[in-house]
């Protein structure tokens, strides 16, 4: 069975056609490397055995969409992960994410309606619900307006695929994210920001390698626990995981809908106070943090009810938010160390 | 001062043309011919005695695009009409819906932010407010969730512009039309409605001519006077001024916000009753109908406020319903004798 994984070299991407590769799926990947390194596929081969095909192709060019949908013409199973992904970015060019964003699920999805049967796989994010009123966020909590353009792409995303699937052979399921976070176990692939990190793991564990001189928690007058902001920091090999079962519950077919919408966190929230205790305890450092005022834009508290992805996905994170920081951890200091 | 007028050659976009060439403005029209004639553009020359130069461009070819603003740089005025607009259409073929009327609009912005200054104005629609709350309706009534693909893509195309004039050098108008009818005076030009008209007035224009049986007016159950649907008839060349006016603003800049919102109506709601009534008056015929079942998605009742319009814009809808009525039927006995 050969899936298609649009930005198969990314963070999220590079984990889940690691976890395909192992659960037997023959794996195309196309990625523009905007945002990416080639040096991921070997990554991917040394955990797997198996190097993936790659195709280097823009998806904002249609006709290169179609020829690639003519050259793998078996591919009727997608997901698709390519996406512009910087909150502040979106607002500074927002066109740049209207278009890399929606442009080319448009175009992907014209593709796949041509088939006569077609599964697709969205990375969406819990930006999407905003400031939820109530913890932990259901699925069915309502769509809040969008704080960015970023968010914005995946709400339309959603409806995108939503009114397309009601009109066509395919089947999507529409994954949620919380904050994925850490590493592959193997240290053969991790998270790769380009410039100043802007999710807080990564901006530790730069930090804890010395590259930053002291991180910036945004805000302790938040009410929380201890001030800091919570969200739900879950291991990028759960997330990864979650994708290629969602994947066999589109191939089964068994009671399923048109569209699908699942929560990807663990259920569990995490300060950023206590993210950097995990991060002090795995690493045996101290972390250098001052507070700054709160961002524009941010939310208190964000985590996830997960009960409909435990029971009707059947998946729930496995791995902690300790086993998380200890990955990223070892893979910043891999990175380092080239 | 050079304007591109995209879709110049619908039904909107045409009455515009020669509001702008009459008021001295050069025009330059895109248009790929989907849902329209070339033949307009003689239309356009009879009133004005003016050709307009004419481009035959497929919007969604960003590269076309691409070239137009190279051949045309000084054009930094652009009024976007060009759309796909039928309501049913978008439900049964969503991602034309997306690609047609969010890719182009990306495409066009992305070349006008490149402009040291530039002026856009967008043709939103009063599906925007679905059912609003109170009557007439003014600009600050909410958006709700879009009932069609078609809604959709007016209410996401509004949240483009206003992210996108936020960091550029753009401002823009957005106008959100109410149920534009009627053709010019000159019966030169007017509307052209492919295969079965899906608005109101070119039905019964066409079922006066004999080219439709009867008329269905759905449901008459609805809380409305005479329990049909009310909507705010606008006479097309009113919309037309509505453009020019707009555009002056834009250029004159005095106390003009980044992106503003009007609504384009008469501020009178109208039921369909009442609109075979003026029909029936100025064309001296009887008008056959049969009342039908409800159309989903149908709202009972829509009309503008327009005290927005008539206070910051400078502009009022002048021309009545039977006005609207009476040039219609005269555009039709023309084109059905040609």
């Amino acid at each position: 069975m050969k899936i298609l994984v649009t930005g198969g070299l990314g963070f999220i991407g590079s984990h889940t056609v690691v976890e395909l590769q192992n659960e037997g799926f023959e794996v195309v990947i196309i990625d523009d490397l905007s945002n990416s390194s080639e040096d991921v596929l070997k990554g991917i081969q040394a955990i797997t055995g198996k190097l993936p095909v790659f195709e280097k192709i823009d998806l904002r060019e249609k006709s290169a969409i179609q020829d690639f949908f003519k050259k793998h013409s078996d591919v009727t199973g997608v997901i698709h992960f390519a996406a512009s992904k910087a909150v502040g970015e979106s607002v500074e060019n927002p066109l740049l994410y209207y278009e890399n964003n929606i442009g080319t699920l448009v175009y992907l999805l014209q593709q796949l309606q041509q088939k006569p049967e077609a599964s697709f796989i969205f990375s969406s994010s819990c930006t999407v619900y905003g400031q939820a009123e109530k913890m932990p966020i259901t699925e069915d909590a309502p769509v809040q307006t969008a704080m960015s353009p970023y968010g914005n792409t995946k709400q339309i995303g959603e409806e995108i695929i939503t009114d397309t699937v009601k009109v066509t052979n395919i089947c999507a399921i529409l994954l949620r994210y919380f904050n994925p976070v850490g590493a592959h176990s193997s240290t053969e692939i991790g998270e790769l920001p380009l410039g100043v990190p802007q999710n807080l793991v990564p901006f530790i564990t730069q930090t804890g390698a010395g590259l930053r001189k002291e991180l910036s928690v945004f805000g302790n007058d938040y009410s929380t626990p201890d001030g800091t902001a919570v969200r739900d920091y879950i291991h990028v090999v759960d997330i990864a995981k979650a994708h290629v079962i969602a994947l066999q519950r589109l191939l089964n077919k068994k009671n399923l809908a048109k569209v699908e919408t699942f929560n990807l966190g663990t259920g569990k929230g995490s300060s950023v106070l206590e993210v950097i205790t995990s991060f002090e305890k795995v690493s045996n450092k101290k972390l250098p943090y001052k507070i700054m005022p709160r961002r524009e834009g941010d939310v208190t508290e964000a985590y996830a009810n997960t009960d409909k992805a435990n029971n009707v996905l059947g998946w729930k994170a496995e791995l902690s938010l300790d086993e998380a920081m200890a990955s990223a951890w070892k893979w910043e200091q891999k990175i380092r160390n080239k």
